[in-house]
């Protein structure tokens, strides 16, 4: 996928109401279905789910604040950040004082329609902007949510790409946010269109669709066991906004998908932060219980910029190029993955003589030697048994591309064999 | 005690003459004792401690130097500085040239009268400004010191304030500088002061007053066998100059102290230096033998001021806001090592759900998080029976009361207990 | 020998035509034999030697290329850097067309004639500068290169400084480059230099002058079981030009010699750089199976200067001083490799009373302690049998030779003793 595909399908997916249970749910897993096979799974409200129960399910047909002349001033159907996520049903009639409490706005964003959730306090209101708020009289205001929270299902999919080995990377994005596009619609789009590239992969990558927290939360609980072979993982979110790409380190802070992503994002404008326990997913995956290998992949990260959880973060928000750039700086990290590895040399005393072997040049005292030349002697030096090829690249300087290559060539040679179990996780 | 209170205590102690033995420290821990209830030791002479020997106890009643009109030139009744510490008794009749030598002055700092001591080698002497050296005429001068170099005790108090743990933690001032007001009474002050607020502590707190070196060599050799209890402690001298608090680590350089001072500190205006074997009595404290986790508190550090051992020394050089400050930081660090501790996090896998324990605003999608929520996810994720507090608050950046009331309220909500033996030291 | 001497011993060795075998090796060796007894190996053509063959030798008598009126326009008699190292016999008339293959120029540095090889790739060839290349016509030229590769040895020789240890540091230069000054007869001229005025050391040195690569690799292959005796070790190599000094760190990075050199250059201006697989003969001795405890130690580095490997590197390109320069720096690593070692305090509770020992001013109070008496007492303080004096240097930043004596009048007092084995390497 283009990063104009991936736009489109942002765009595609914008009108539809999330929350963490519900048809909106549905409607988004289908819609990427349409470009991967996705195991869909539905989970029964009440089920215990750690330290969590599954909620009744949530759904809205429509919702308004109409004044007294019968105009919708506030309209579920012009967005759907205009009631609050889990709303209560309501049907009343109501001055604008008595409405005042249910309404939210950002008066320091005053165009701007926040996002609000209620999940587990049973209430109801609206979201506006200041300006809208500030242009309203005194009522008498018909007041309505058309929704239903019954009992139902939670719901969410998975996508496997199954490689020779057991051990997974995992990929998760939430997928409860209504009309937000960055957050997350865009990290949807690049974790879909991640997926549709791979094949025939050394690891196997699961990848997650499901509503933030208790979503993860449920499905920690169902696959506990599988979580050992977690090797490597991510949180996707916010992948399209213009910033720079940010990394979020595990828990653990040294793993190895910690190294991967530092090296991959060398290269690009970036930043690096340490894991705290705010933020998305990583929150439940990094819990001391689990403390996965996993971090969190944004651009510009969490409540870092003005349009975060508000009307700001539309698809005009989130640009062809910043998703395209997402996906390119993943697709570097599942590299790595694949092909890192620990060698040992087998003519570790003294240099082997590269030049009988073709590969070396033969002019000597030349001071340009080539990058391939010394990717060569990096990986013969350090193959100890004990260094990764991303340590070499890492002490070397080189791209790891190079570096892998070279240990390709060696290797051919016989000068070179892989050690350790061929499914051990890249930077370990 | 405020600040006021204990520059009056400065004040009032100042005018003793005190040294390593004599009455100049008795009359001095009979002062502190109207604060503090004292034990009070008396070591006789010829004591083998350690590699040391308590030495003669030296007593002065009086000297001068009186020029031919018979006018005191030199008067130890006007400063006890006048008088090289330890000198032997003198009576005689000398000319300037003869007298030279016994002289001490500060050339470079014409009006200061420096301080001399001369405790192991026998041998007298005065110190004068330069000023007055300069104005000395040939003489004859008669030349008098009324002391005495005797057999008797070196003395040295002790406060302790009891706690439910064998724990302690030393605070160790040295009481053997005569006319010096920032070294140490001011350090005398605050320990007092510290001292007589401290009540119902989990650890228990010794106060030493003690003379410098022979005084530490004395309280180490009677007590070798409770150094082992020791788990924090702090020299404390020229605690109350306008400059900013200094913090010299231990020995080990990553004791608990010093992780605590470090933290107490990173709010204030501060410098962290390394240990080095010259200073306080630390260097006893840290010698290789018994290596106590013994850092030490000052403002400007040890030799660090221009006043540092000259009659610029003197109460007017200490302020009572200089010494209310380092008080206050002494308190914070009191607090992380009374409350510091490892706990575990009873509900490890994901995050519990807080918000049905009423620990957790309802309303979701805002930013703007407070901090004491962000408290009690930071101690949920990091308590995994290996991270205390005091690395929670480190980690999060957080203040280390805001993680301690956090882990309190989990602790309440039975989401934590606490791990390890109760007394272990903070920052282990 | 001074600088000047060093410098003369650079110009005289200066116009043999060195290779990896041959005469020029011979005659060099025998020259640096005039300084030092030479222990000379002669390895026979063929001799398997790890993963490489001894080759066969290569001398040349004369070389030119003759233009249609006789006249030699590239002339071996001139400079030997004329000739590819190792080219095969020519003997033939050629136009300049069909001789622009076998030339080798520096298009970006257009008056000098570059340094070219081809070892083990049978070829021949000739270097010249651009400028001379651009004036020639078409020919057709006399092409003739005199020189017979046939079986017979590769020469290397040793040089050992027996001391009272087996345990040997070996200092490494290559002695195959032709007329290039800097790189290495500025080399084999400091660590002749070296070696001449080392006598009754503690650790045995090993002065070792052989061929780059191949002869390192002849080395290692014959003296395998030696090489677990190196504790510490250096190549050698431009060691005579005006830059800064420049320390590459062994592979292991925190080998003793690591730190030794770190403790020298400090005062210096210098550059510390990590390990590469490039460069000089460290290329062999980290090589992984052996891993040695060797840096190198240049001025400025391989590759780092314009006159790099070109006859630009001429006796005018290194200077006395510079030679003197690196000859002191390492005068000064051979005092710490020679005096380090790990102490235990016999007095460790509490600081000894040094006064009565004489080892300290009798006179207190004064702020200006001497470097002597502070050198005393972080000795003592860290004399615990775990650090040494390098590490009591560092820690303290005074000069190791103050640290040196400050140890070797406490052990004269008794206050201390040597643990360890006498042979243990310094900086461990």
């Amino acid at each position: 996928m283009t990063g104009e595909e991936m736009h489109a399908l942002v765009a595609r997916l914008y009108p539809l109401c999330r929350s963490i249970t519900g048809d909106g749910v549905r409607q988004t897993l289908e819609i990427v279905g349409e470009h991967l096979p996705l195991d869909v799974h539905e989970v029964p409200t009440g089920t215990q789910v750690l330290d969590w129960t599954v909620p009744r399910e949530w759904n809205i047909r429509d919702a308004y604040i109409k004044d007294p002349s019968g105009a919708r001033v506030v309209d579920f159907r012009r967005s759907n950040l205009h009631v609050v996520g889990y709303s209560v049903p309501v049907s009343a009639t109501m001055t604008l004082d008595e409405l005042r409490p249910h309404l939210h706005t950002l008066p320091g964003q005053p165009d701007l329609v926040p996002y609000r959730t209620s999940y587990y306090a049973e209430t109801w209101g609206f979201c506006l902007s200041q300006r809208v708020l500030d242009g309203l009289g005194a009522g008498p205001y018909e007041v309505v949510i058309d929704a239903t929270l019954a009992d139902g299902h939670l719901t969410y999919a998975e996508h496997v790409v199954r490689g020779r080995s057991d051990e997974e990377v995992l990929i998760s994005c939430h997928v409860c946010h209504p009309s937000l596009a960055n957050d997350n619609l865009a990290g949807i789009a690049v974790a879909t269109a991640l997926a549709a590239r791979l094949d025939s992969t050394r690891l196997t990558y699961r990848f997650l669709f499901a509503p933030g927290t208790i979503g993860a939360v449920t499905w920690l609980a169902r696959n506990r066991e599988r979580t050992g072979r977690i090797v490597a993982g991510l949180t996707l979110a916010c992948a399209g906004d213009p910033g720079a790409l940010t990394y979020k380190r595990s828990r653990r802070g040294d793993a190895g998908i910690d190294r991967v992503m530092a090296h991959v994002l060398a290269d690009r404008p970036h930043t690096i932060v340490d894991f705290s326990p705010y933020g998305y997913d990583e929150r439940q995956y990094c819990s001391p219980g689990f403390d996965l290998p996993v971090g969190s992949l944004t651009r510009t990260p969490y409540a870092g910029y003005p349009e975060y959880h508000t009307s700001g973060d539309d698809p005009g928000f989130v640009t062809p190029g910043a998703l395209a750039g997402t996906l390119e700086a993943l697709g570097e990290a599942v590299t790595v993955l694949e092909r890192d590895g620990r060698y040992q040399n087998l003519s570790p005393y003294g240099e082997p003589q590269l030049g009988r072997r073709g590969l070396y040049g033969s002019l000597g005292g030349r001071s340009d030697t080539k990058q391939a030349q010394l990717a060569m002697l990096w990986v013969l030096n350090q193959s100890d048994g004990e260094h990764s090829l991303l340590d070499v690249a890492e002490r070397s300087g080189l791209p790891f591309a190079a570096v892998a290559e070279a240990a390709a060539a060696l290797e051919g040679a016989g000068l070179l064999k892989r050690v350790g179990s061929a499914d051990e996780p890249a930077g370990r």
